[in-house]
């Protein structure tokens, strides 16, 4: 619904999008395959743009520990969940092993269960930090149980591409999944590539056609596109089809607004 | 996605919709607040209306034990919702207190985890039934942490009313419920709604317009009305709306069509 921020990105975007809230919405660069450079000088977590250099004064006790990455393989990821996995990934290994990267090859996009659980202090945090909460798609740790997926970018194509197998969790009619569940799946994928264009982003819009039922436990493909830009809207298309491509399951479009901070606080 | 029988409708409206599986689909009646009356003679299971009477022959092995009922109340459940469930209940209790129904009350609707766990037997039901499958919308055992909700349905105003309350694990943006899981709960009103009409049915589109973000914790309505049924066709409008009604949160529309069972086995 809102994207706070991409809730697939990395922690040093979570780093940035809480350093946001704190500066009064600076803008202290993007993701490596932004417009803009995001570097950090360590120990204590430094944003530098070309033009700026701000320290984000929580940041040194953002970092508790290491979270778990959701999106990397575990033992539930069946044989076509690991070969298209090891596809996309290889090509985006080849980005990071010399070539400079022109957002010609995917990137995969990190995904936490904790929107801000590395972050501490401050008035706006202690409102929207509840210990207990996880995020919708991560609130399972059984592996293979629920939502098994990974998200890749490619900047050059505007276009995301998630692995998605559906656990046994999900059920909806008999042996497939729910809708609300695909619904979800749908949301977060158009919801991260949206956020990766700007965020934060608001769902405004999610328009689904149901074509034909998943049966659990398979592994399918949802692809998104931007479909346009029209000011502060982000148009997306969507579509969940078999592996192979050859089944259409779902076919969606999905409209996003970027918002300010702000409009949570109003929620 | 796909409603094979209304997922918050009781053990006997399962049984009903098992023993169609068996019997070539015909029709046992409904449920009390259906057109037809739907009566049991025990000890072997006995459908009975007043012009028919028919055993249904695999009922005698579909009860193991009796299912947790998701639809009533815990001890998780805040204020809000057992002011809500309560004004509603009350008002459905008045109905089997004596006055005959005449679908001018509401009916709480139950609502169990497992679409078929209660029944055994049967070749088709091998296949769909997979013994580690839960509905997705009741697959977190631990009160308050998911989804709380109960449906109620009153038939003479073709309407159903959904108390919901959000629990910490259904987290999208921080503090605020995921956007897929408010259109998992949409899906599951409207579901429930369309099925009443005739089961089994499959959810063709859903059209969600998020208006304001819903914070975790906070108890909401949703409410379906039928807007026109078309042949097959069931449209259904929904809204999701704070408990007094003064914010709308969500707005959408569904459409469902009606479906045979093959439609499932070609899934």
């Amino acid at each position: 619904m809102v994207f706070f921020f991409a809730q697939s990105l990395s922690i040093l975007e979570m780093a940035r999008s809480v350093s946001r809230i704190f500066s009064g919405f600076r803008c202290f660069g993007s993701l490596p395959f932004g417009n803009t450079q995001l570097k950090t000088q360590c120990p204590s977590v430094l944003f530098r743009t070309t033009s700026e250099r701000t320290v984000v004064q929580v940041l040194p006790s953002i970092f508790s520990r290491k979270p778990r990455d959701f999106s990397l393989p575990n033992s539930s990821w069946g044989e076509e969940m690991m070969r298209l996995y090891n596809y996309y990934n290889s090509q985006s290994e080849e980005a990071t092993e010399g070539q400079e990267d022109h957002g010609e090859q995917w990137t995969r996009l990190p995904s936490y269960n904790r929107s801000l659980k590395y972050a501490t202090g401050g008035v706006y945090l202690s409102k929207i930090i509840q210990s207990k909460a996880r995020l919708f798609t991560r609130n399972i740790r059984d592996p293979g149980a629920a939502f098994e997926y990974v998200v890749f970018f490619r900047q050059d194509k505007q276009r995301c591409v998630c692995v998605f197998q559906a656990g046994h969790l999900l059920e909806g009619p008999p042996g497939h999944v729910h809708g609300g569940a695909i619904a979800t799946m749908i949301d977060t994928v158009t919801g991260t590539h949206a956020s990766l264009l700007s965020a934060p982003v608001m769902t405004a819009n999610l328009n689904i056609n149901y074509r034909s039922p998943i049966p659990l436990g398979s592994t399918v493909l949802i692809e998104s596109t931007l479909d346009k830009e029209e000011g502060k809207k982000k148009f997306i298309l969507c579509s969940v089809t078999s592996t192979d491509g050859s089944r259409v399951h779902t076919e969606a479009t999905a409209l996003f607004v970027s918002i300010s901070i702000s409009h949570l606080l109003r929620g």
